[in-house]
This record gives structure tokens, sequence and C-alpha cells, in this order.
């Protein structure tokens, strides 16, 4: 088994032996049951080949017998399906100062979930330390044991090298720079753990539960930092080095004078993020500190806190002009706290945008809210784990190391 | 037959039967000759659909015998191999007042080429009809005819809906708002036409010519318009609308005060086009109408010209450096007219990405000029093509229907 495998995620068009009852299995993927017969004429597989494989299958677990047939006393059962139940993913998002634990089933339903005032800044072996105790414990809540585990999902608030799940010089992450998180974990959980960061895993959580047949998608987190998850034909893009969607430091045409803590002047994050948007209010004698601040404000009806959060939308309205000529979604969900807080940034969002942006690209492109909230970055996680896990190349390997 | 068969072009996840006999020949397409035994072996396939494959693939021609074994007498030979020259590809690259037409082998290799002198603002009737007449003859130089045609590529300078083939108010090309170029096409050759912007193309074309190694690329064109071709993952990324790498009307700081042709200020195309340092040129004294002029006078050593060369690449560099954040890729090619004058665009767009880019997103990042140059269309154009023809899904169905 790959430690990560992400070569394997990119292995849908794989050809030769290694695809072949991982096609079975995705051909069963959709639920529905089939006899061996039915999967032969499908696949074009030996009758002999699909039997072994379908044996195989049921051993593993993920495939069982499936309708009336199975009653049909000492003959081996003779429909099969897939069974989403049969294995669970831990799910995990980590944030500044919280931890969402879940654990779901094969076909993404959160079973049962979590949720820690954590720290990230205490170090990743008392932050996972305390993930691992407090999953353990979550999955004997749900009544399974770390046996059904099919893999682990994290998210980390700060960039990711995808390919070894090493966060890369994450600035809120004291003591993450490189560390070995998927070597840590699989120490309490010996299974495939997949890490990235948070608004990849928000991208893809977002757009498997609500978005699902919209291929050109983009997820854009604005909060204490900024940041967006892109999925294009379908696929989460992270770039040459897994740094795609790193938009909190494009240059604003409004920040000229404003120096980020990178160093350049007039980064969008030094401008609306959560922050920002606080510093802006205190120079204007409004006490805020923070972008919770922001949102008390706001929601207490405050003139200039408004208006700056809508200014704040403008400014991010900038950067995803660019980012509709440069990508053409069809849709973009503002998620994160400030996000979050309504319609006063959305309406700056979509004053910029519609203004700025080609005619063509914008006539279809809807711009709204994150639906799956707090939920989206677990739900991804889990799709990240069950991408991998489920994939051809993946079930094929596994297959024969147990064959 | 599909007309343009863009819903499979996605369909390399595709499973089921359609991917067998395709899945067969994607492995022979390595070039490496097989026997029906190896072939059986390696993909999982019943040893009786095996034989009935290669036999529709021979019938075919796309396949054909290979090896020593061939000459064993009355026997069928034993082993077989991907042929690149069973069929041609017509590779079209139209531009603003020029026509370059090739053909190709299966291999993207160029057999044969033209260039016309051909204004495309002569409407589309006029344009095709010219390509038609000139392609065939140059089939018939080339040794081939049409009915040797695997398919047609075509690059057009403007905005062109893929899945139709129809350009969608494209600006330099009156006439040809939503002509149906596949239709008119076809009515001479009757195979698939595949049809593009010239900068997706160009993309595709330096990409597979050069750097095939690079999944995540970007080519950007800069000459009377600009515009990118994007591929991400190995793909090109066309985008909800096919819209996709439009950087063109992107907002460039500097440029607040300067009217662009679409109705916005400050638009890249306005400020770093072969025109618009023309215009800057002339409003400087020095005499220059166009690129080309451009082009002269900094091949002449003028001072004024190398300046405002080098201004635009910075403005380039600008837009390139929000890309590089958005999508980080390795590689960004530049090309068009005043990207391939050397070094002084190039000098200006490296000093803005260097330094306005985050420093994880350019430790790897190369920049250059374009290798394929004018051939880079075509290749695209030929590239296009072989990626539809030779999919799994459509040699399956044009083997079925061939059955």
């Amino acid at each position: 088994m790959s430690r990560t495998g992400h070569a394997e995620l990119a292995s849908t068009d794989n050809i030769g032996s290694l695809s072949r009852a991982g096609d079975l299995f995705q051909l069963l993927r959709d639920g529905k049951a089939r006899t061996r017969a039915e999967l032969a004429l499908t696949t074009g597989l030996a009758r002999s080949t699909v039997a072994s494989r379908i044996d195989a299958l049921i051993a593993s677990g993920l495939v069982g017998p499936a309708g009336e047939a199975t009653s049909s006393g000492g003959r081996p059962p003779s429909r099969f399906a897939f069974k989403p139940a049969a294995r669970v993913v831990l799910a995990v998002d980590v944030g500044a100062t919280h931890v969402i634990i879940a654990v779901t089933d094969l076909g993404g339903k959160i079973l049962s979930e979590r949720r820690l005032a954590q720290d990230v800044a205490e170090g990743p072996e008392a932050v996972l330390g305390r993930i691992i105790t407090d999953a353990t414990s979550l999955l004997a809540v749900t009544g399974r044991t770390s046996k059904d585990l099919a893999g682990v999902g994290i998210g980390l608030p700060g960039p990711v090298e995808h390919a070894t799940g090493m966060p890369v010089k994450p600035p809120i992450m004291p003591g993450w720079d490189g560390f070995d998180v998927v070597r840590h974990v699989q120490g309490s959980f010996p299974v495939p753990v997949l890490v990235d960061n948070d608004v990849n895993i928000m991208a893809l959580g977002e757009r498997t539960a609500h978005w699902p047949e919209h291929d050109n998608f983009l997820f854009i987190k604005v909060a204490t930092g900024i940041g967006a998850g892109i999925i294009s034909s379908g696929q989460l893009q992270r770039g040459a080095n897994g740094t795609a969607g790193d938009l909190g430091h494009v240059r604003v045409p409004r920040g000229d004078d404003v120096l980020c803590r990178c160093g350049n002047y007039g980064c969008l994050e030094a401008l609306a993020s959560g922050p920002a948007v606080a510093r802006a209010l205190a120079a204007q004698g409004v006490q805020a500190e923070s972008g919770a601040d922001v949102l008390s404000l706001v929601a207490g009806g405050n003139l200039q806190a408004i208006q700056a959060l809508r200014q704040a939308g403008r400014d991010v309205g900038d950067v995803l002009a660019t980012v509709v000529n440069l990508l053409n979604p069809s849709v973009i969900v503002v998620g994160g706290s400030l996000g979050q807080a309504g319609e006063h940034l959305m309406a700056g969002v979509r004053e910029v945008v519609y203004r700025r942006s080609l005619p063509l690209a914008t006539t279809h492109l809807r711009i709204g809210l994150s639906m799956a909230g707090g939920q989206a970055a677990v739900l991804g996680a889990s799709q990240m784990v069950t991408q991998h896990v489920l994939s051809p190349a993946v079930i094929e390997a596994s297959l024969q190391a147990a064959g």
C-alpha cells in the first residue's frame, strides 16, 4: 500500500490489468445489484475472471449479496452490490483553534461527529495525539473499531505538499513545517492517510455535497486568511507544488500603500481578511481587533462595519474577476467566517465580478454562500479518502495483496 | 460517429464494455509489438475477446503485424503494433491574415505543410473554402487522399464554443459568429472535425512537443490580442463556457486611465498588446502604428521601443503573477509575435512574476520562449484530433460500427 497513493489518484485512464477488477467495482459503485453474468457481459471480462474478482470483493467486504436471490438456499448468492457501510473513513478538519472529527461511511454519509477546542499552535504531536485519542473514542461510540477504517483524511490550515502530506512553512502552525503527519497518524491507524490544506478539502466537500454536476467550480474562504480551492474539469487542481488557489497574496489595485505580512504591498489578505477589516475600522476609531469583532459590529447594524465588509467584498471581487476570466467557473462559493456573515461581503463580490469579468464568462455564473458550512471540510476530507481508496488501482492492489 | 465527440473526450474513466477494445488499443499506442496471449494476460480480457478485437483493429488499419513473427508462412501474424501512419490528420491554424495547413500522421509527425496568405475577415465560406481546396491538394502532394483522413483540427483566432465548434462573437472575425464550422468542413471531409481557439491549441502543441512531462503548463500569446491556454493536471482546461484563459481583459494596476476597446479601463490588452505598445510609442513621438512596427524598432535598437516592450512585459508579468499564485504551473511559455521578439518582453515578465508571486510557487517555475514557434498551433490541432479519435470510447464505437 502506498503511503498516500497520489500517483494512483490520477490513474483513471490507467490501462492493463490493474484496472480490470477496479472497473468491475467502479461499475458496482452506483449501488445497483448485478449478477456475475451481467458483469461479464458489461465488462467483456472472462466469466472465470469475474467470478474470482467478485469473490475477492466479497472477501474485502466492499461488495455483498443483494436482492431477492440471496435467500435461495445453499447456492452462493447470485446478485451483488456495493456496501458503503462496509468500512468507515475518519475525516478531520484542523482549524486554527478547533478540530472537527467525523466518522463517515464510504458514501460520504456522516455517521458521527465531534468538535474539540484545540489550538493548532500547540504543535503536531499534541494536536495529532488528541485527534487519535478522540477519533478512537468516536469510532467506539459509532459502534466501529479501527479495523473498520478505510482511511483517514485530514485538512490543515496551511500549505501542504499533497504528495507527502507534509506542511510546508505554514504561517500559523509553529512546529508543523515538514512534519510527517502521515507517518505519525499511521502509527495508530495503519491505513492510507491523505492530507491537504483546508480550502482544497472544503472545495471538494462543498462541490460533492451540493454542486456535483458543476465541473468548473471555485470555493473561496475569507476568514483570518484568504485562499481558494479550484475544481476544473471535475478535478481538484493542486498545481505543480500544491500551492494552486493561494489568492491571499494577489495584488489588489486599491491596496498599493498597504503593507502585507508577506513583505509585499497591496495583497488581498492585507485588505480583505478579518484582521485587515478590523484594522481598517480601528483606524476610523471603531473598536475592532479581529474578524469576530467585525462580525459582531455588522450583526449589531454598525454602518461603518457594514461598509468595510462590503469594501472587503469588492477587493475579493477584484481578484475573483481575474479568476473568472482565467478559469471560467460556473459556480463560485464564498465560505469562511467572513463569507458566512451574510450578504454584505457577497454584495461587494458580485458588484465587481459582474462589472469586471467577460460577459461570456459570467452569463451563467452563480456566486453563492457555502451550503455545507462548517461541514464542508469533513465532507471533503471523506471524499478525498474515498476517491483514493475506492479508485481502480487501489482496489486492485488491495485485492491482489489479499489474494 | 458524433460530430465533435467532446463528451467522449472526457471519458477516460468510462467504465463497462465501451472501454475494453479501447484499452487494448491504448496499450498498443506505445508502439511496442505484442502477441494475443500477452494482450489477454495484461488486460484480463478473454482470449476470444482479444482475438476479435485485434481482428477489428487490423481491419481498421490502426494496428498491423509487427516483429519477426510476420514471416512465419500461412498462419496469421502473431505480434501486433500501432501503425501511426495508418491514417492522417489535417491540422489547420487560422490566423488573422494567414492560414497554415499541415498533414500529420497519428503520432503528430508533420508530413507536409503549406502556408497561405488569407484574411480571416473575408468570412467563413471564403476562408474554409480555400482551406478545403488547398488541403485536398496538400493531401495529394503527400500521397494520401481524403479517405485516409482520421479527422480535422482547426484553430481559430477568437472565442470558440468547443462543444459545437462555433465561434462566439469573435472580435476580428466578421461573419463567423455562430457559423457551423464543423458541418461546413464535414461537407467535404466527412470525418470528426474539432475546433478550438488558437491559443488553446498552441498550448496543446507546445506542451506535447516540448514539455510533455509538465502537467501544469501555461502558454500565453502576446500579439495583437493577448490570451492564454491552460493545462492543469495534464488536461487542457476550457472552463464552463470555453472562455478559460482569456487574460486580455484582466485589469492591470498601471492602466487605470487607459480605456480598452471592451469598454473597461486598464485591461492588459490595452497596455501590452502590439497595437497598445505602438500607441504608447506614438504618444512619445516615435513613429509606430502596429506591433510589427514595434518589433522593427526594437530590432533596430530603438531605446524607447525596447523600454516600451519591457514595460509591456511587466504588465503581462503582473497578470501572470496572479496566474502563478492561482494555478501554480511549473512552466510558462510566452509566444505570439511580441513574445517571439526575444528577451526584452521576457525580461519584464520575469522581473514582475518573480517579485510578486509566492516563493513556493516560483521555486521551480520556468518561464521561457516558445520552442514550437510557428508550428505550435498545427501541432496542437493534430494533437486535439488524435486525443479524440484514438480515445477508448471513439475507437470502440468505430470498431462496433465497422463490425
